[in-house]
């Protein structure tokens, strides 16, 4: 069977290193030829988001979620030391030092490796966020689109 | 082959929007025609509970135990922004306001789906929570029966 | 098909509740007859860890993370009702009465039924961990290594 294999994450977590650990295993995986698809959903969905606010229509309560919500990969938070804020500049600080990519740099990788970088449209609703607060090549699914892969998927991981 | 799709999700968190997003992939691979199972274990069975408490036989431990952990999907947190509590009234507000199911409505519609609600027998020990404490569909098995169904999965997730 | 089946488990997580999920899986499966392979990375490396710290070369850096990092199992913490350390210790103390297996216990058995107990070499670099540091019985590999297992595994899971 000469088939294509393929990877399918879910992104919940909106951790730096939660979202560092999915990027690294996609741009492993595709490497590897597989066709790869991160589903960002609930607090994944701020990876995919643009440092500038939008200036928008926004209700009161999207526009506290958009405040509240890191903007973008260099503002997200880490799982454990987090430290008041300490934790990531520290640990950025060691990768800068150990040659290893930025959650940046790995997102803009998995963009230039044809790996679907996908936005849950239902979390979209749910927050507020707009399409033009995120990646140009973000695609927009939900879960109908992400079981259709996923049940032939290869490696299936929930992050 | 023409075999039925299985989706296996073990939900290990205690967070409502995680709980929310195991229920959102079941219910959507019942809709597909998936055989699916949830195997509620450690924090996770917290979402099989009755709002009641149980007045039982139980150790001092137990009914610490039983006291600490939220009694069923409506009294569980968030995995980020709790915001000492006012996180979870928020999201269910904009929910609603989005129409978007809450958990225990969630709930309710994978028991209508035949989705198997499966409590880990070991945390049900080790946690001294009882059977009349959990939900009259949920059905109990230990790490085996999981990965009898588990092993030829179609989608087998971790939450 | 008479061929083996396999488990694969990527251990991100540092909690001892987490970590505890992952061996009692891994031990149900190996008992099953499944290759069994745990991936440690990021925080999950700490499992690996010996007790006793290790007298080296480090860099200031390495030395702080060295030092807030727990040392082998019976020093992390719980993802939920950590209570400022209580929580581990009633967890324990429960699992003691209920003659559940601590965690260091579940990982000996690991080792005794030859699951591959591998460590992320791309983390070690980055936390600056020496091998002597951790489990002699672990191995040594990269994303790469973790694909090719999982690309053809039954139950691939992320903790």
């Amino acid at each position: 069977m000469s088939e294509e294999k393929t990877t399918n994450i879910i992104l919940f977590s909106g951790d730096y290193d939660k979202a560092m650990a999915a990027y690294i295993i996609a741009n492993g995986a595709a490497a590897y030829d597989h066709k790869v698809t991160i589903f960002h959903t609930f607090w994944g969905l701020n990876a995919l988001r643009k440092d500038e606010p939008l200036k928008a229509n926004k209700s009161f309560m999207e526009k506290m979620f958009g405040k509240m919500m890191p903007r973008g990969p260099e503002k997200m938070g880490l799982s454990k030391m987090q430290f008041a804020g300490v934790g990531p500049k520290l640990i950025k600080n060691v990768m800068k030092k150990h040659n290893a990519m930025p959650l940046a740099d790995l997102i803009d990788l998995a963009e230039e490796q044809d790996i679907n970088l996908v936005a849950c449209t239902m979390t979209l609703d749910l927050l507020g966020l707009q399409k033009e607060e995120l990646r140009e090549s973000s695609q927009y699914a939900g879960v109908a689109a992400y079981l259709a892969d996923a049940e032939d998927g290869n490696v299936n991981l929930f992050i």
